[in-house]
């Protein structure tokens, strides 16, 4: 007999909320006992998000209403350092994935750096495993609290954590340029995201490599190197809705890469490495859990670029939030993620 | 121990057919087990469709190719009047969805009037099935070939036949204003499809209810009402890749409409009414086979308007294709179709 | 010699301030003397408007901080309400063209019953001009005071004022089917504005003939008929950035309705009709002060359909204030106002 | 008295024809007499490009029935290759402007190697300008042929060539990433540039400098620095209509970096170069000859990241094809190229 586990969905009124209702409605074995969003509660899903008025839902309602000892495992969609101070007053046995940034930098220095402010449950810190699934599949599988990554984050290491492993490309000049659809910003209510101001006005923005997302790079790749690893980091915002392409400027041999990432990601069920040359489009991955990397060979004998392509709200959040939950409660990796991409 | 039926998609390289692969991939007891292309034949799907690379899928191949004897169902993507020409010589016993219009129209006179030319399968145009399931359910249980409808067409009959079948509007002055998404016009190389002239370009085609989904209009609502209806219809080019909708406008009381609507689907898994004076997106059933209906009264006395949305790609073809071969083939009408609709 | 035009504009920050301030800086005899902008008020037009960087504009201020006494002529950009109360106080000789709401409808009660609240400024309502160039050209040359259209009322109005005004089609079963870009509803931040959830997700709304500019129909309608027109009136917001398309069905012989179009604008520069059967479309006109009209016979014998389209910044708000400014000043009508649509 | 010029726009079907006739419509003195387009000959301008119905423009014709005797300067708009087989055959004393890539390169062996043909036309290729009119100006006063830049050429040169003439960046590590909108790849009907597959669906391409404008990168980079300089370049397609946006990557102190673009376009009319740090978007030069550049310094010593746009129609071909002219025929550079962009 089949068990079913019972799931909390904190701010689930935001994007990646609606994502995670979306692919957990596909779950066989995941049941949704409790929605909260705190401005909207009381609000029915179907008002908050008309296309999941099919479903049977829970009313949205605050953190505080709901009896946390009837769930097995709790997702946070919640604002960064908002999400801290609820985590830090969650049950010490709930099982959590964390959507927000706040337990993804190990260093409570890296975290003052980059985000400005002191992190309020340094022990909860501690104890955070990094979810970006592949690399960290047995750490999460046992882990009681996991911190999914920021999506450029996310991108920009699956294309770079094989050639670091490999030891095929130089650490100093590794340049990422990243083209972040408006998703990624969540449903935030500012000027350049809004339709007229973004469809037909791309641009750059955090210019300098001071993206907060770098400090999941220095982190992740120094740590994989056993030494110092500095990128420079471009994030643009682009007129599209899901999508992360990281354009990858790397010193090394194409070929030796690509032998590198198919190696790497042999096994892997949502990884796809295309042949030598190919390039991948971001909607090769639309709505999906799949990741598509690409490699080719500079004209500039020593250099290569990759691009590499996912969903940000799938793969790049509550997709890979889900993957992570599966581990964590004993369930096949891949169940309720498998659905083909979206196209056109 | 469930059975597997072997599956054929003539057709496989345009949009409806990938959309077939996609609801097909998630579909537990379907297997792909042909796939034709005629331009493409030879090619494989991850290098026609880069998004379904995942899948193990078949190479396309030429129809000729096909062993017809070991498929139990053909979805038939291919364009307007190839379809009849290809369906006349299959074989007699094979069921087949059919997603063209060729077979959608019932007299020969009409599909003459509104196609330009004369059918060649006659005798199979007799036999078909009109493919909107709601409405022909036990019939399309029966069929052994069943004519997809028009994604404008079904649209227009999802507010539409209820209406006149409680008898609670008039007949004689509907009009249909439909808003139709790119993918409508398949992967066609044509100027006003390019993005430079689509997006920021929105415009109507077809004036003065010549669109040949009128022909669709006429057969269904005059045979509904027992004496002749027509309506007028105007499609709409909008830069978007899916949906349609539709604004109708129509005499009679929205309390009596939204009663009869509520009582026409009450039992449907895929239309859901909205509350009275609600008003749907498209948004809200992108990539799924859900339809969104909603009606409000006009500020003139005896007046209203309804608006209906569904998926052009899913329930207005590939979507309804499923589903009419999972009622074919015995399977549960909704297998491989609940898969919740992607926002944003 | 040519003489200088000093002139204001209030609201400058938005959108219609935008292209004020664009149209302008194209026009060889007026010049932009003072900007206001309560919330930005100190900044730069370079930080609020990076594209007009290039230009020589002044700080944006605060409307108590301009000398209105230098002033020939204001264009208001500001909210509705807002408007009625700053032009209340404004110098009583100072020629001005408001972009708002308020000075709209000429009678006190259908100004209650549309926006909900009393008009503060009633005596400066009866002096307004309505500003639909074409058809108030000789009253805007004699007006102190110039109310702007809604940029829907006015793509309405070019299809059907010349049809009543000739009598070429019934006055009782008129519906507007209106199409606008989200630049209409200004810089707002609403969720509904937001690219993630406007591109691919269109839809109606203010169902039933609710929207405020059903209150212009009726009363230009109704003026122009001697007795009252009721108009159905639906619009739907579209993921374009500019553009109205209205698409109106009628009763009447299509080919009465075309010439009365075209005796109507036969002299007018900036109202192009199409040959009978045409259709234009939103790129027609992006960026100019055109108004493209067509009509169609539908099958129905006695019923037409006809598509007009403007940019609703343009010919719909900002275009047209210029135009009117230009009459008001004793300047060439179309100075400033001859520059081609962008396209693609 | 102003004299007039008489102009010829050969391919005056595709986008950059268009844009021209755009810009020469605004121009007072310029007149168009003449406007080829093989397929579309015999066709009124209204009936090709229907935004452009209220000018009185010539029919299309071929390029045979062009009487070059009364012609002052042609614009050539044709496809590579065709281009220079049909300059051959002009008077030789006619002025010319090519858009095309047929006259970029100087040498015969870069020709062929990026293009993979044999030059016909050498001799014009020695005689012919390069087009980059901040940077060859006084050459292209007195040129009879000037040879329009691409327009990622173009938008890289913006950045880099101040960069390198100051020698304030290094040579050997200079990486460009570009984000072009749709319109850069013509009116070409082709899957990738449908509505449906390009929308959400942004990829790179041409990847490991493989790119034909590279050419250009090395042939004036290298002249320049007076040593062979090689770039890395990346063009990625953008769900845009309008923009070509660059970021660069370069060594340096971007003080200095900064310093040296000031310096260099100080008293230039179309480049802005924004404060330091400051970053450009797309929409601040949308339908303008503008050129907007921003630096900032990379949290690594010595690193610095530049971002450039330009509107790939105007600034990056037509837009600079006019401004050219002027110079060639005697007129003030800006004129007719001083419309401010089309925001939003």
């Amino acid at each position: 007999m089949r068990m079913t586990h019972q799931i909390a969905i904190l701010g689930a009124s935001g994007y990646t909320g609606a994502e995670l209702i979306r692919l957990i409605a596909g779950h066989p074995n995941l049941s949704i006992a409790a929605l909260s969003g705190e401005r909207k509660a009381g609000m029915t899903v179907a008002e908050v998000f008309p296309h999941l008025r099919h479903l049977d839902l829970p009313t949205l309602c605050r953190i505080e209403d709901i009896d946390f000892g009837r769930i097995d495992l709790c997702f946070c969609a919640l604002p960064h350092k908002t999400s801290q101070a609820v985590i830090r007053d969650l049950p010490r046995t709930l099982k959590i994935v964390d959507l927000s940034a706040d337990f993804r930098l190990r260093e409570a220095e890296a975290y003052r750096r980059w985000y400005g402010n002191d992190h309020i449950a340094m022990a909860l810190q501690a104890e955070a495993v990094y979810g970006l699934t592949e690399f960290y599949r047995d750490q999460i599988r046992a882990a009681r609290l996991v911190a999914g990554t920021g999506c450029n984050a996310a991108t920009g290491q699956y294309l770079v954590r094989p050639l670091i492993a490999a030891g095929v490309i130089g650490l100093d000049d590794i340049i990422l340029d990243m083209k972040c659809a408006a998703s990624g910003a969540g449903r935030s209510l500012k000027e350049n995201l809004l339709h007229a101001e973004l469809s037909e006005g791309y641009h750059a923005y955090a210019l300098g490599s001071s993206h907060r997302h770098v400090g999941e790079f220095d982190q992740e790749f120094s740590a994989l190197a056993g030494r110092p690893v500095r990128v420079q980091f471009t994030p643009h915002l682009i007129p599209a809705n899901r999508g992360v392409l990281c354009t990858a400027y790397v010193s090394g041999a194409a070929t030796a890469i690509h032998a590198a990432l198919e190696r790497a990601y042999a096994d892997e069920p949502f990884v796809q490495v295309l042949p030598l040359g190919a390039t991948p489009s971001t909607h090769d991955v639309r709505g999906s859990n799949h990741v598509h990397v690409g490699v080719a060979a500079d004209r500039i004998e020593g250099r290569a670029v990759l691009v590499g392509v996912l969903d940000n709200l799938t793969k790049g959040s509550s997709g890979q939030a889900l993957q992570n939950a599966n581990l964590m409660l004993g369930e096949v990796e891949t169940t309720g993620l498998t659905m083909a991409p979206l196209f056109p």
